[in-house]
């Protein structure tokens, strides 16, 4: 595991781009399946009259891109332990183009804010899951309360 | 499959509860492997000094809403077609407390708003997973739009 990511390494205005995700039928299908079964995220025929073709769900697209943010960056942050269920918050959840199956999706992440106290600071991001021609599928937008390098020491 | 659901099937003010999902130890692990590998998602001795033992996704706790929801009503309401990727959109989701392994939920639906135009109607629900003790794990607002019963004759 690399180092550990504080409030630091994260400056208002900073965009970063990471990640590689092909997203096939069967995975959009055996999420359906579990967790939304409407028939246009479950066959391509029955999804062509209302969406043109199989698309995911939309709560699968936002679990891909946490997934793509856990393996990039979320898991070497040093978070603040929150009362919350989740440390990251979700201010805007927007689903602006379908994702289809063969779909490579990458996150796009800029830093719409930071501010700290003392000891912990608060990051703002905005999160978008780009498709592979450049086109924004999924946007969220949260904050997260993360450590400050030298908290510690205080 | 059971009669389709209008517009007109939504009175603003009505409160329904539906649903009975108990969630495992391995359901929470399943998904968090697969989308959100963070410690307290993952091991329940690992998430003990942070979350007092291991706790559900944010993102499964809203994906195991929408299936509730599915099966009691989305399925058969007859959606406006919508050019958006997906028909429901989420204006807010919330996560208040956490699921834990054992947890029995189900949905509370509650009818904020409900306007229309002559053929489609815009239902504002309130959707709030409950557990066994009555009190709510996750919160979310959606507007759906919903055809009215005879905008086929019209």
């Amino acid at each position: 595991m690399s180092a550990p990511l504080f409030f630091e390494d994260f400056r208002e205005g900073d965009v970063v781009e990471y990640g590689d995700v092909t997203v096939s039928s069967q995975d959009i299908i055996a999420f359906a399946e579990k967790f939304d079964p409407q028939p246009f995220h479950l066959d391509d025929e029955a999804a062509k009259p209302v969406s043109g073709g199989l698309i995911a769900s939309g709560w699968h697209g936002a679990a891909l891109m946490l997934r793509v943010n856990c393996d990039a960056f979320l898991l070497r942050a040093a978070l603040v332990e929150s009362t919350k269920a989740d440390p990251l918050s979700v201010e805007e959840i927007s689903w602006i183009r379908p994702i289809r199956p063969g779909d490579r999706l990458r996150v796009r992440r800029t830093v719409l804010a930071a501010r700290h106290t003392d000891q912990a600071g608060e990051v703002e991001f905005l999160f978008e899951l780009v498709n592979q021609h450049g086109l924004v599928a999924t946007r969220q937008r949260s904050a997260l309360g993360i450590l400050r390098r030298d908290a510690g020491a205080r």
